[in-house]
């Protein structure tokens, strides 16, 4: 196999000057051939090139396989560069070695295909330029992410997924057989967090969390990555000005690194005007704002769509939204000191991009949480060792959540989560 | 809450000079009392330091709630820094004053606990000096090797966990109910990454994989985090070169940059060492040594502790047990030109801390993986999009697998590999 290593990604080829030797290998994006011409471009992991394969210029064999190598086939050919304006990134190869390193069958996916089918050739549609692009930026989003939370001193830990605790209610659990014992998919490592800063006091997890989410929306998927920060000693403004800062160090460092890619999207402008500080509005006054706008909507209330979109609509930055109805969130979020709220905040993207991140200050004390689990049935069995973080050394502190899938939705400008993810899972689907 | 930022973490007090004042926060790790003084330590994530609280130096009800300070509870303490050589680190703090934020109950743990009660209050077992040092030594083993692929050009992906195809055999599969459709948890997100070659050529997944491993051993858990690369147009030589280059930087890295974290484990200069090339061995030489040596074992068996205990004992570095008989490894491995052998390596860690990584080149000829597939009885149905790999455009390619926490068993020179994650998953145990 050593015949295949040595070779230019298709990126450096558009370096040379005309002339110039190169050899490229990857898979034929496009062909067509004429009068004893095979006009192809190809694609590797970097970029897409124009190749023409003459008659005459490669041996017979080689031009009939240049002839027949249908779209996707894979292959390595060397030729020389030549400058053409009419090129994709003005240059072309003018092949000398046609080499082809297999010959695919007739590719199933052509225009104008529905998205259920584009699903099940998931596995194959990866290849399109565009969820190969989707899938380059959401490498960059994580890595930025990562490197925010390296630059702020915090550790990553690694939650387990198989647990006797739900989070966030019992009606999107998955069930797991664990050795004959009943167990569940996590929908949440936030309660593992909790132990993990009493040793490290600045953590993140970014791992799958589960959620048996029987609707289908756009912005709902079974399976999903699940960044999530918890700080001891952080309270409610403590935890938004951080979830502010991270968001807009990743959108700027996005669209100033990673510019080119960025705008296959969306302008790189959109994104660098996201900066701190991002607007607020307590639940109390968006209520009466959608009251006002004519929506049916009432006090306690979670929001839909259409009210995340109404608040969101005209706006260029996330909107926190803080100070939620007590009894429209989880047991864990810390009462405000009117006990009718929480201090918390869900972040809401720009545009009607729906909710990226949801957050709170914890409840800390012992009995106050006890009160909390009672009114929300749950099993304490279960959840002993969370009510021991209370009984030693409990400490005030803070923490969210954010959908990796639904911040790259947003900032690429993506209409469905599925394509932020490589192969989502919805209701009905976990194939391929 | 303001109150409790803005003081310093504990590893800054000490770079303070005589006199200095300091606030301080964290959890008491060790006090007692004695003549109307209460001498304690304070730990936080950055270090332990000791404190003197004098009967007179503090109010009254500060004095009262030093001495009632039990271990593990969580306190804020302001004094001045005073050079003490019997102190730990050489400085301890008098405080002037004091004040108890959560006054903790009797903490459980205390010596010579058995391992079983201490899985069941692992929660609070994170807090001792020996896991919190695993927990930041296992994040900065990760950082690099995430550090490694960044510099050579990877992308990382994110597979999916609740699939319909098995990877390693359906012996040791978690079912899942999928919306009433029986499907499993991810033994492996391989077969995927060979999907996202097809774009990208060169990706890695950092993700859990599960094993309903039915053997206690110090080896196994059910739920691990699995690195998995793959690389288009790599053979089985690239890809063992890659395996000893990444486990190199990150011993190198580690021991250079986290000297003092490591030197908590093990002599640092164990893991300096640690360069390539690494020794390799076939599997038939490997075979023939074990049998000299007097160990049971038949050719085409696969290792156990006693065999890696055996050729890896007097070793400074991995090793590489490379082709291994075709009938004992999976369907996906190229077949060696015998027939008999594949093309792939096993890296098995010094000194009997067993296998860190399985690698080999796929079968990506179409008609022989069909053969092989057959041989193993798969349910096609469930497989038609990985042939789809093979029927459209496929490549040669390489790829492996890394158990994290098996590499920070070893690394950290761990008796047990539960002690490498935080909350261990194993046969019967999914609490806390």
């Amino acid at each position: 196999l050593k015949e295949y290593q040595g070779v230019s990604p298709i990126s450096k080829a558009f370096s040379l000057k005309e002339g110039a030797d190169a050899t490229v290998r990857g898979w034929v994006y496009r062909t067509r051939s004429s009068g004893g011409v095979v006009f192809a471009t190809l694609r590797d992991a970097t970029g897409v090139i124009q190749v023409t394969v003459k008659k005459g210029a490669v041996s017979d064999t080689q031009f009939k396989d240049a002839e027949r190598a249908l779209i996707e086939s894979s292959v390595v050919v060397e030729g020389k560069i030549k400058d053409d304006k009419r090129a994709p990134g003005g240059k072309e190869l003018a092949v000398t070695a046609f080499k082809l390193i297999h010959a695919a069958e007739v590719f199933p996916i052509t225009r104008d295909q529905s998205p259920e089918f584009l699903l099940d050739v998931r596995h194959l549609w990866l290849r399109s330029q565009h969820l190969t692009n989707v899938m380059k930026a959401r490498h960059w989003i994580v890595h930025y992410l990562r490197e925010f939370f390296d630059e702020n001193g915090f550790y990553e830990l690694a939650p387990p997924m198989i647990t006797k605790a739900g989070c966030e209610g019992g009606s999107t659990l998955f069930e797991v057989d664990y050795f004959g014992e009943k167990a569940f998919l996590t929908q949440s490592g936030q309660l593992y967090n909790e132990a993990f800063i009493t040793a490290l006091e600045r953590v993140f997890i970014l791992a799958p969390s589960f959620r048996a989410e029987k609707s289908r929306t756009t912005k709902h998927l079974t399976e999903y990555w699940h960044l999530e920060e918890e700080a001891a000693w952080f309270d409610n403004d403590d935890n938004m000005r951080l979830q502010e800062e991270m968001v807009s160090f990743v959108c700027q460092t996005l669209a100033r690194k990673q510019g080119g890619l960025l705008a296959k999207f969306r302008k790189p402008e959109e994104l660098l005007v996201v900066e701190p500080p991002f607007p607020r509005l307590s639940y109390d006054d968006a209520a009466k704002k959608l009251k006002k706008a004519g929506l049916k909507f009432e006090w306690g209330d979670d929001f839909g769509s259409p009210h995340e979109d109404a608040l969101t609509r005209d706006l260029d930055k996330p909107l926190f939204v803080y100070n939620w109805p007590r009894r429209s969130k989880p047991f864990y979020m810390a009462e405000a000191s009117d006990g009718k709220h929480v201090l918390n905040a869900d972040l809401l993207a720009p545009r009607g991009h729906g909710e990226i991140i949801g957050g709170s200050e914890r409840e800390w004390d012992y009995a106050r949480l006890v009160k909390r689990m009672k009114e929300d049935k749950l099993d304490f069995k279960n959840y002993e060792w969370y009510l021991d973080l209370r009984r030693y050394g409990s400490v005030p502190h803070s923490g969210f959540g954010l959908g990796i899938e639904r911040l790259v939705k947003w900032m690429l400008n993506l209409e469905h989560i599925r394509d932020a993810v490589p192969f989502p899972r919805v209701i009905n689907r976990a194939y391929p």
